[in-house]
């Protein structure tokens, strides 16, 4: 059964890959199996990240770019996440409206996403998405993300080139560029450009991103580029500039390398929270866990007795 | 050696209290035995969570609540948290020069922290230099973080009583409700309430409580605060309220439900924490991680099958 789904991703099939999806975000286990049997055929697919705060226009950015690479007619898979809505998914949903034009194009499968509580589980699931639509045959994989903190880096990780969405006039430019981004920016892009105070961002990136490579000695050197999404310019630049970047990565072996690092991070976080699933599997027997926690409130025993008792029980000689 | 400053800590040591919370800021080993010693005189402090984005004033306002706290000979311990800034730390350093007017007063100690990139590590620290300040004797521990999304949310389920600060003219409200916030928050503060759009605010922030308190049959109905944290007005009031909330935990026994609860998700995360530090030792013998890694990319093996192998040959009997 769910072999079939497997079967069918790899045919291209938008409803397996939307099912498939659809399990991964649910924690169902049938994905697993599936997961299983696509592994083998992805790697193929170009991920691209896009991130920036709320308001830089990345829905309509993500739109315009999907445009120029179906333009050349390269199909695109898109993942967007909003990890700053825990609870309810609602706040992309009025953004997603726009991406009209590419719902009846099958060179486009389009998904978004909100957080749950789940520990790195987002990370997670926008790795294993990205993976479907990979083994799908999709050219390019989109991933759209809000926001530019710790979960957006950890998303952020999965992508082979990463863009960073700014705008003139919101906010510190300063304070968000300090956040971990230029650690993870490969593109800088200003978007609505025709704003007052475009140029004097621009200049201001630029020479951050000059004193940043000078800094760490890095080769790569992030171009900064103008959009104005709303009218559809400068996605072309974009577009241009990703696939300098991947010229860049390639040419220079760091894709390979970049691509080691990310299965190194993916199968230990696998390895992580599979753990995780299994104390808890294994401490719900006969109440243990509440147990534990009344030994704790009383007293009898502290947190630090409790992992020691459970770690020489599971992993003997590991002291 | 460590045991000494476990008494130090007891004996209300700032010194010694700081010492600690570095061990632990940089997971150095002394940590543990630490706090092993201290953990049973753990419990005592009341933690307040003061959490909102960017600009609303929030170390401002600790800085008020402080000095309301002092006003009646109750000591204070501070963790401000900052998991918007993974890489560096200097968005808070600048807020926390206004704190000065408690730095001479011993009745106070202040401590803050940037993420670093560590799963889970900036809630797991907050938790863990709560109950160092608690063992050292404060009646309060206040914990700032700044923002609202999911790593707001791990480090606020530390705190007895959640003030979310809201103020007028700062973005989408309606949005950054959703985001979680209703699930997390026992108390509402307006700050800058001296600007436009505050009764607005007020009236719609009063509105949404009264639906979702309706909406779930919540018993506490969270009030809603207006302060001046710069003029020092309000935080009386808003002590008043975090007063009121106590009460309300402690006399309806869900104080001691919260407390439950939050050794259970501690003792939980402890054990995860050990097992994975634990396995990852053990794979990084022999290079055993990167065999296993250029085996993935090779498409010997899935990432799938490494997860079973690990966990079988460690967790034997899990399956």
């Amino acid at each position: 059964m769910t072999i079939e789904f497997a079967k069918e991703i790899l045919q291209g099939s938008q409803l397996a890959v939307s099912r498939v999806i659809t399990w991964l975000e649910n924690e169902d286990e049938r994905a697993r199996a599936c997961m299983e049997k696509i592994y083998s055929h992805t790697g193929n697919a170009y991920v691209v990240g896009i991130t920036g705060s709320p308001g830089t226009g990345k829905s309509t950015l993500t739109d315009g770019l999907t445009w120029e690479m179906r333009k050349k007619n390269l199909t695109v898979g898109i993942v967007a996440v909003d990890p700053s809505s825990p609870f309810t998914g609602g706040a992309l949903l009025g953004d997603r409206i726009r991406m009209t034009r590419h719902s009846s194009d099958p060179g486009v499968y389009m998904r978004s996403m909100a957080t749950r509580g789940a520990l790195g589980g987002l990370a997670q699931f926008t790795q294993e998405a990205t993976k479907v639509l990979d083994a799908s045959g999709k050219d390019f994989v989109i991933i759209e993300t809000v926001g530019v903190g710790q979960d957006e880096v950890d998303i952020m990780s999965v992508a082979d080139t990463t863009c960073v969405v700014l705008v003139p006039g919101l906010g510190d430019v300063i304070q968000s560029m300090k956040a971990g981004i230029m650690e993870i920016a490969d593109i800088y892009v200003i978007n609505k450009s025709d704003r007052p105070g475009a140029d004097q961002l621009f200049s201001e990136v630029t020479y951050r991103v000059q004193q940043d490579v000078h800094l760490r000695n890095r080769k790569w050197v992030p171009p900064v580029i103008k959009t104005i999404a709303l009218e559809g310019q400068g996605e072309d630049d974009l577009l241009d500039a990703i696939m300098t970047h991947r010229k860049f990565l390639e040419d220079s072996g760091e894709f390979l390398v970049k691509r080691r690092n990310r299965t190194r991070t993916e199968t230990l976080q696998m390895i992580h929270h599979e753990l995780f699933q299994l104390i808890m599997n294994r401490l719900s027997e006969n109440d243990q866990i509440e147990k534990m926690v009344a030994a704790i409130m009383e007293h009898k025993l502290s947190p630090y007795n409790v992992v020691e008792q459970v770690v020489s029980k599971w992993l003997p000689g590991s002291k």
